[in-house]
C-alpha cells in the first residue's frame, strides 16, 4: 500500500466506521488490485466465497447480525451472479454494500469490447440493472469519491437496503483527503414538535383502548430497537405478537409474548386477540402473503399506529421525522401501565413441554418439537424458506435468540451461505441451520468456505427426497419435484479437511438423540446432521399456507 | 392437460418447431402448473437443475450444439439467479428462450406484497433488468399470446440472442387458435439487387487481392454455415484462420487452415499472414480483447469485407438484406480459384506430433499436448475460461469437432453446466470438458444432474490449487487467489449413484495415461479425471495475454 491516503483506503475506513469487519466476494481481474488493499487493511478480513451468489447471501446473513455487510465482485459476470442476493437484501431490508470492480474510464470511454461485457461498447447495462434493487448507486471517480462514498453509505445505513459502489480499477489508488467528520453525523434525528404533536394526539387514544396489542416485525431487528421495544412492552403491560419475518425481536419466553401472528393460520386465541384489537401499535411491520396466512389478517387498518423507521402514521396523519427508537421511547414514557389481567393475555407456550425420544422414524412434527428443546439462549437459528421455515416458526425461542429466515424474497438456498455470514458476524454465538435437501443442493459448496475458516455451526439437513414445499403447493407426485439423492452427510468430508467436521445421518428419534448429544457438547467441529424424513410429511402451518398460495395462483 | 388447444401448448409447439427438445430450469410455485404441460408434452423433456444459474448455463451449452435452447424459472428469485447466464448468452450470441412463471394479473394489478417480490407492489423490476440482456421481451396475456410468442421467438432465432417470455400462472391454460403458418416463414431473406450489387462491386476487389485470407469466428457456428464456409474456402483456395471464440468452425486438419489468430499473441507466420493480408473476408467475426491478444490485431480495417448475419459491409458501403449463407454462397460461385502456392499458406500443425508418457508430474504444456491426441472427430470440447481455454486453444481439433468456450463473457463456472446442455443436445457425440478447480467450485453440484440423467461425458478437472488465471494477472502469492482444497474426484461419488461414474486422481503422466486408456474405451460411465498440476504453471498463451489484461487495467 502506498503511504499517502487513497480512495480505496477512504472506502475501507468508512466501511470500518459502520462496523464492517469482513468483506465477502470472489476475486476477478477488475478487483484484484483493490483486493491487495483489503488484505493489508487492519480490521477488515477478506472472505473469498465459492461463487458470487453465495457471497451475496453471506453478506446478507452477516448484515442481519452485524448491522451491515459488504460484498466485492468483478464487473458483469461477478455482479450479475450476485444480483439475486442483492434483490433479496432489498426486499427484506438488509443493508449490504455491493462493491464492483470495473474497467478504467479509458476502456469505458473508448467503448472497447473487453471481456466481461456484452461486447457492445456499453458499460452501463449492469449499473441500470442494479438500480432496480439498490437505494443508491455511485460510479466513483478521482473527483467525486469522497462525496459519493458518503452519500451511498449513508443511504444504506438509513434505509437498511443495498447500495452499489462501482470502483474503477484505476481509481482506488488515487489520493484523497481523510474524512472530516463521522459518517453517522449525517443520520436523521427526530423533530421535537412532531414528537410532541404525536404524543399529544395519539397517546390518549392508546390509553383509551380496551384491547391494545403490540405487533412487531423485522424492522425492529434492522433498526436494532429490540431493547426499546422490551421497555415499551414492560412499561405498558401490553401483549406482544410478532410476524414470522420478525420472529425473535421480542423474547418468546416473556409472559407478555402471545405468539407469531400469521393471519387465520394463527392459533384461535392469537388470531382473535390481534384481529379484534382496538389499537395495534405496529412496529416495523410489513404485511406479506407468507407472513399473514396469504393476506388473511383480519384487523382493521383504522386501529393501527404505524411506527416506521423515521415516521409515525396514525389516524390518517403522518408525524415526521421521528425515529423508531424515539417513537418507542416517547410511548414508553407516556402510555399508562395496565394490569396483565385487564388485557386478555395468554402467554405463548408451544405444546411440546416434554420430549422423549422413541425408536421410530423422525416426523416433521417431532423433529421441530425436539429442536425447540435444543435451542439455547443467544443462539442464532436460521431456517430455510420451505418446510424448515414453517416448522421453525412454531418453535418457542429462548431469550436473546435471533431468528433468520427469508419469507418475503424466499430464495431457496439462501440460508447456507447466510449461515457463513451470520456465524462470522459473531463467533461467540452458536449458529444453527435448518435446511432442506432441495435448498442445500443450490448452494452446497459454501460449506467448504466454512471449513476453510474453521467456523463451527450446527447444520441440520432435512433429507426428504425433493422439493416438499412445491409438492405441498402443486405436483405432489410430479417428477419435477424430485431431485437426485446425494450422500449429504459425506459432503463436508469431501469439501474440506475431514477432521474439521463431525457428520451424522439419522433416521430414528433415538439416532437423532445421540447426534444431538454430541452436537450439544462439541465446540471443535462443524456439525452436520442429515435427518431422513418422509417425502410427503410437512409441518402443519405449511399444510395450511400452501393451499392459500395455490389459490393465489388461480 | 385439457383437451382444447391452449397458450401453453402453443408455446411448446413453437419451441418444438424451432428444434427444442429439452427445457432446463427449476420448479417454483409460479411455474408449477405450466410444468405439468411440459411433462405431458411429447417431444420436449424437462431437465430439472440444481439451481437456476446452472440451468441458464446448461440452456446456453445446449443452444450452442442444438441451435436454440430454453430455460424456465420462477419469478424474481429464480429469474435473477439465472440472469448472469442470460447475459452471457447475449454477449456471445447464443439463442436462449428465457421463460418465467409470474403471478396472475390480479395479483399484479392489485400490487400485492407477495413472496418473490421486492415487497413494493411493483412487478416490472425484473422485466426491466432483463431488457438489458435480451433482444425481445413479452408479457403474455390471453389476448396477445400468439402474436407475442411468435414475435419474440423470431427475434431469438434471427438475432441469436436471448429473449424473455413472462408467462402468468393463470394464462398458460387459456384457449388459443393453432398457429397458421410455420414460424420460420418470418425469417429475413436476401434481396437479389443488393446481392447482385455486392457481387459486382466487391468480387473484383477480392479477385485482384494478392494476399487474401478468410477470417472466421463464432458467427459461423451460430448461423450454422460451417458447410458453406468450407465450400467457399475450397472453391477459392484461400487460407482460413479463425478466432478462438469460433475455434472449430473450420476443420483444423484442413490444409488451408492456418491457425487460431490472436493478434500479436499468434505465431509469427499467422500474425503476419493475417495482419498483412490485403483482403480479409471476415465471416461472423467480433474482435474482443480475449481473442485479439488484447486488441493487438494489426490488419487494416480498410481491407476487411464484413460478412455479417444479414448484411455485408465493405469499402464503406453496406449491402443488405443479404444472409450470411447467401453471401458465402454467392462468393463461392463468383470468386476465382487460386493455387495453394500463390497464397502463402502454411497449414497449421501443432508441434506435438508424438507423445510418450513419462514417469513425471504433469505440466500444463504436456497435458494439452496429450489431450490433443485424445480428441477424436466429432467430439465436443468444452474449455473453461481460464488456463483450460488458453491451453485448449493450442490443440489442433480433428474434423467436425466442436469447441465451446466463453472468452468474451468469461463467466467462471460456465462450462460444467454447459456440458450438461451440450451433451444432452446430441448424445451421440462424445463431450469432453476441461475445467479448473476454482471454476468447478462455482457450479459443481450440476454433476448430480448429469448422473441423474445418466449422460456420459468425460471431465478433466485441473487441480492446481486456486485461481491460476487471476494469479497470472495479479496477486501471484495473494491469499485471495487460494481456494479450499476439495477431494474433487470423490465429488461424483457423493452427488450421485456410485456405479454411474468412474473417477481418477492422477499426478504423473503415466497415471494420466492409464486413466485415458479407460476413458477412451468406456461408454457406460461419466468419467471424471482429477489432474494435479503445479499452482503456478500455466499455458504459454495465457502467460502472454494475462500481461496485456493487467496493462489494460492501468
Amino acid at each position: 500500500m502506498k503511504s499517502e491516503y487513497t480512495i480505496g483506503r477512504y472506502l475501507l475506513d468508512r466501511l470500518s466506521e459502520l462496523g464492517i469487519r469482513h468483506i465477502f466476494g470472489v476475486p476477478g481481474d477488475y478487483n484484484l488490485s483493490f483486493l491487495d488493499y483489503i488484505m493489508e487493511y487492519k480490521g477488515i478480513d477478506w472472505v473469498g466465497n465459492c461463487n458470487e451468489l453465495n457471497a451475496g447471501y453471506a453478506a446478507d446473513g452477516y448484515a442481519r447480525i452485524n448491522g451491515i455487510g459488504a460484498i466485492l465482485t468483478t464487473f458483469g459476470v461477478g455482479e450479475l451472479s450476485a444480483i439475486n442476493a442483492i434483490a433479496g437484501a432489498y426486499a427484506e431490508q438488509v443493508p449490504v454494500v455491493k462493491i464492483t470492480g470495473i474497467p478504467t474510464a479509458k476502456v469505458r470511454d473508448n467503448g472497447l469490447y473487453v471481456h466481461h461485457t456484452l461486447g457492445d461498447g456499453r458499460f452501463d447495462h449492469f449499473f441500470e440493472m442494479f438500480r432496480e434493487v439498490t437505494v443508491a448507486e455511485a460510479l466513483l471517480s478521482e473527483e467525486n469519491a469522497a462525496q459519493e462514498i458518503d452519500r451511498v453509505l449513508i443511504s444504506c445505513w438509513r434505509q437498511k437496503r443495498p447500495v452499489l459502489i462501482n470502483l474503477p480499477i484505476d481509481v482506488y489508488d488515487k489520493p484523497i483527503n481523510k474524512p472530516l467528520k463521522p459518517l453517522l453525523d449525517y443520520t436523521i434525528s427526530s423533530n421535537k414538535e412532531a414528537a410532541c404533536e404525536f404524543v399529544t394526539e395519539i397517546v390518549p387514544i392508546i390509553n383509551r383502548a380496551k384491547k391494545p396489542v403490540i405487533l412487531a416485525d423485522y424492522g425492529v431487528y434492522r433498526y436494532q430497537v429490540q431493547h426499546v421495544l422490551k421497555n415499551l412492552a414492560e412499561k405498558t403491560g401490553f401483549p406482544v405478537a410478532t410476524l414470522s419475518m420478525g420472529k425473535g425481536v421480542f423474547n418468546e419466553a416473556h409472559p407478555q409474548f402471545i405468539g407469531v401472528y400469521n393471519g387465520d393460520v394463527s392459533s384461535p386465541y392469537l388470531r382473535q386477540r390481534v384481529d379484534e384489537a382496538d389499537c395495534i401499535i405496529s412496529v416495523g411491520v410489513k404485511l406479506t402473503d407468507s407472513t399473514t396466512g396469504g393476506f388473511s389478517h383480519g384487523f382493521s387498518k383504522r386501529n393501527v399506529i404505524h411506527i416506521d423507521p423515521f415516521s409515525i402514521k396514525a389516524k390518517g396523519k403522518k408525524y415526521a421525522p421521528i425515529t423508531m427508537k424515539d417513537a418507542l421511547t416517547e410511548l414508553t414514557s407516556k402510555i399508562e401501565h395496565r394490569n396483565f389481567e385487564d388485557l386478555d393475555i395468554k402467554p405463548y407456550k408451544s405444546d411440546n413441554q416434554k420430549y422423549f425420544a422413541k425408536e421410530k422414524p423422525i416426523t416433521q412434527k417431532r423433529f421441530f418439537e425436539r429442536i425447540a428443546h435444543f435451542i439455547k439462549e443467544k443462539d442464532v437459528l436460521l431456517a430455510e424458506q420451505g418446510t424448515c421455515f414453517f416448522g421453525a416458526s412454531t418453535i418457542q425461542l429462548p431469550k436473546d435468540a435471533t431468528f433468520i429466515g427469508q419469507p418475503l424474497w424466499g430464495s431457496i438456498g439462501y440460508t447456507l451461505p447466510a449461515l457463513l455470514g451470520s456465524q462470522l458476524a459473531d463467533q461467540k454465538r452458536r449458529n444453527i441451520l435448518l435446511i432442506g435437501d432441495g435448498a442445500f443442493q443450490m448452494t452446497a459448496q459454501e460449506i467448504s468456505t466454512m471449513l476453510r475458516l474453521q467456523i463451527k455451526p450446527i447444520i441440520f439437513l432435512i433429507n426428504n427426497d425433493g422439493y416438499t414445499i412445491e409438492r405441498a403447493i402443486h405436483g405432489r407426485e410430479q417428477v419435477y419435484n424430485n431431485i437426485q439423492m446425494w450422500r449429504y452427510h459425506n459432503v463436508p468430508k469431501v469439501l474440506g479437511p475431514k477432521e474439521c467436521s463431525l457428520t451424522f445421518k439419522v433416521q430414528s428419534e433415538t439416532e437423532l438423540e445421540k447426534a444431538l448429544l454430541v452436537a450439544d457438547k462439541d465446540c471443535e467441529h462443524l456439525i452436520f446432521i442429515e435427518v431422513v424424513m418422509d417425502r410427503y410429511d410437512k409441518p402443519e402451518p405449511l399444510e395450511r399456507l400452501s393451499k392459500r398460495f395455490a389459490n393465489q395462483n388461480n
